[in-house]
């Protein structure tokens, strides 16, 4: 089901709704997230969204887009490259790096690209297949 | 302002309300995360908890509860140890692991732990300091 180098590829975009949620979810509401001028005086083009709206667009990922439900994440990484801001259109590009058949484990390689083609963030991801 | 060897604590309680948000902020509603039934023929004691759930914990972590505000996570990573479930009470030990001043970052690592003293989640978090 799952082989090594095969792709997949999903959009999002980190709407107000979505930024909105993740602030009452988290309670992050540090100013370079909540506070224009401020994040414009550290040399951003606006608020910057929180980088970890990034993995619950992961948890859909794998939680919702594999060709298998019996999945569990094991662990993850992720590094943020550049900043995205409200109303951002991401795109992640996902490939298989590994697949352990004897422990039922599948690892990815994953990026985020905005429209311009600038990876705001990448990493890796190793989930478990359930039984 | 940071030191090696400090430490850091934080307590979460999954609750209902934050479940639900993470279901509606990621779409995420994988059987595991959802269906008590599936969830326990897998093994599991109930709905598992999404991993990412705790990721928006480290964003108010890093977000709410340093010294300064004047930060940005440059790169996260977290391997899911135990699966937690709804309702639980989650302490969250971060300890400083390098200072490194002349690049204005500092790293550190995590672990989530249940009130069994369990081993939840543990990870590294490296940020960087806004001038």
């Amino acid at each position: 089901m799952f082989k090594e180098k095969d792709i997949f590829q999903e959009s999002f975009q980190t709407t107000n709704e979505i930024y909105q949620q993740f602030c009452e979810l988290s309670k992050d509401l540090n100013p370079l997230h909540t506070n224009e001028p401020f994040a414009k005086g550290k040399g951003f083009l606006g608020k910057v969204m929180h980088g970890n709206i990034l993995n619950a667009y992961l948890s859909y990922f794998i939680g919702e887009c594999l060709p298998t439900k019996d999945v569990i994440i094991h662990s993850q990484s992720i590094q943020f490259k550049n900043p995205s801001y409200l109303g951002d259109n991401l795109n992640l590009t996902a490939t298989i790096t590994r697949v352990y058949e004897s422990v039922n484990t599948v690892e990815f390689k994953f990026n985020f690209k905005n429209v311009e083609n600038k990876i705001i963030a990448k990493g890796k991801i190793q989930i478990g297949l359930l039984k």
